[in-house]
């Protein structure tokens, strides 16, 4: 089989206990699991929106022991047993090796499409023609290839990577080479990337053949090679289960881009232009729900006096504002947050706080 | 029987159909049949704090027809046949009328004392003291008596009573002339009210005898009188209720303030030093609600993050507030209403829109 064959694979890492909608995103029931955004599950627009270039039959999904059930009734396009249970988190090193290990027990080689399951990507065509360019790239150049995206604020919650010289055009996409990764920086340097126009937020979207991120991981991560090893020994036998729960809890948690992308030598990148979100906090509902003539952003029945800018949120319940300005209201059955829209990102807070009550319930 | 002998029977005004702490006062459910600072409903309070000085069988209630049957259930102490029912609403002068009547019906003469259904007094003690030594005043004198308020804000939805001179002390209360009765004034006009000392928020509150109250509306408000005569001769006769339907929706709207209070000759007052809060919006609660360390109003369990001076109630959820300063959130089983508290008087609004929009269940 030439690289132009390989099979083509999607992992979608749903391992995710997202806090950051709360009160509507829960420990039972993360934004993976919840239609924010249209009637539809982020995880199920997810699978959806790559059906075209991957069926269900080649989508691999690691999930949480507590999500198994609701992720495998969710995603009716996904057979069960490609839905991977992972003992534990363990940061996305682990989490892709294992699938890529899944993979390998299937297939000698094949291009795996790493995404997360809650992002928002408004654009679906132009997801998937740069989603196609990168398994190219990596098909043929045998190097891994990561999605950045051109920022627009100078968000400290992404990882940036500086991009370098153009390396060639692949199917009317640039293709690029990547200097350096940068974790989570602070606000003054977060501007300074901006400014300079040099470099993109990680989206943590990848694209690599299995055998090339394999490889890396034995390079780069070699205690969590060996481990996945003795779990790939495992696929399909009686103690699958054990070795997978025995092992997995044994790894030390890494991120793929600091274990590996940062340090890996032949990472090539392609600009992802087809209106990614992550919607990492209520604020960034503005850009989803209807707004009023007063600039309030309304997913709720809404009576509003002299308020302007107001994010809400309520299935059941008339919502009325007076003389409010830019706060976020969410109410679930059983809670109801209220914060100004600039500190909707500090929900973790909350949740924190919860936990530390022992108010389990809202947990 | 001497003026002295005459006997003490309570008026409670519970026809009011307040807007002002909507989303828990509904058309159904008037401030005065709430619990909202005790575990008792303010119209209970209101009948029980008389109790020690009007018994249940002196107790007159005059209701709109819609609250009847609620508050004929929460008032134990009071016989049904004392709850009169107003077939419309035509303001307290004729309010008072109709009640006057119906004691004079059974009473050659008595004391009455007038009392909305709705305020809240704390010092109850005190606040009979007064109550005692105002019927004294208007026994002897056959004058009309008014409890006066000390201002403590520049209040613009009051009206006010310019103090005149001392005449007398009884039972060790001042007693005093009235000079001038104000409507709600505008704002620098309560401030100069505020500032120079001689005037007092008029409660509401009256004391006089039948025979003086009566007499006046003869003078001042003849065809209120005429209507009043009326509906006296059909009490207790088969045709009773439908005279007062009749008579009394024919009956023009007064204030008995601008149509009795204002023009009498013969007003005095007496200050209320009782604790008295008409509880005019949700930010009134400041006083009621337990404080937490950081000045927050909380009827309700809260989660507050760097959250100082809001005022939250919420009987079934949890709120969860960050960053928020100043704002009341009130929480009833189908709707929610978010506001800074100096806009919470402004809750009226909030109704007014409701009707305008047909959404008559959150009325």
């Amino acid at each position: 089989m030439t690289k132009e064959d390989l099979p083509m694979y999607a992992v979608i890492m749903a391992g995710g206990s997202g806090t950051r909608l709360w009160p509507r995103s829960r420990k039972q029931k993360p934004k993976q699991l919840l239609d924010i955004v249209s009637n539809k599950t982020m995880i199920q627009e997810t699978v959806e929106r790559l059906e075209p270039l991957v069926d269900g039959y080649h989508t691999i999904v690691v999930v949480g022991d507590i999500h198994f059930k609701e992720i495998d009734q969710q995603l009716a396009l996904v057979p069960t047993e490609n839905i991977i249970i992972e003992p534990e988190g363990k940061n996305t090193a682990p989490c892709i090796g294992l699938a890529a290990v899944h993979i390998r027990a299937r297939e000698k080689d094949a291009v795996m499409v790493v995404l997360p399951s809650d992002h928002l990507v408004r654009n679906d065509g132009r997801f998937r023609k740069t989603i196609s360019a990168a398994a190219e790239v990596a098909k043929r150049a045998n190097c891994l290839v990561t999605i950045g995206i051109e920022p627009s604020v100078p968000e400290t919650g992404y990882g940036y990577i500086q991009v370098g010289e153009k390396v060639e055009e692949v199917d009317g996409e640039d293709v690029y080479k990547t200097v350096a990764f940068t974790e989570k920086p602070v606000l003054a340097m977060a501007k300074k990337f901006l400014k300079s126009g040099d470099y993109l937020w990680n989206s943590g979207m990848f694209v690599w053949t299995v055998d090339a991120i394999l490889e890396e991981i034995k390079f780069l991560l070699p205690d969590l090679y060996e481990g996945l090893t003795k779990i790939e020994a495992a696929i399909g036998k009686k103690n699958e289960k054990k070795v997978i729960e025995e092992v997995y809890r044994s790894l030390q948690p890494e991120s793929i881009d600091y274990g590996i992308l940062e340090k890996a030598k032949n990472v090539h990148l392609l600009k992802g232009n087809f209106g990614w979100n992550d919607i990492g906090s209520w604020a960034a509902m503005e850009q989803f729900w209807p707004k009023d003539k007063d600039g309030n952003f309304l997913d709720a029945e809404v009576v509003s006096i002299e308020s302007t800018g107001n994010i809400i949120h309520s299935t059941k319940k008339l919502v009325a504002v007076i003389g409010l300005k830019n706060i976020v209201i969410i109410e679930t059955d059983d809670a109801l947050l209220v914060c100004p829209k600039e500190r909707a990102p500090e929900v973790r807070r909350v949740v924190e706080e919860l936990k530390k009550r022992g108010l389990d319930a809202y947990l």
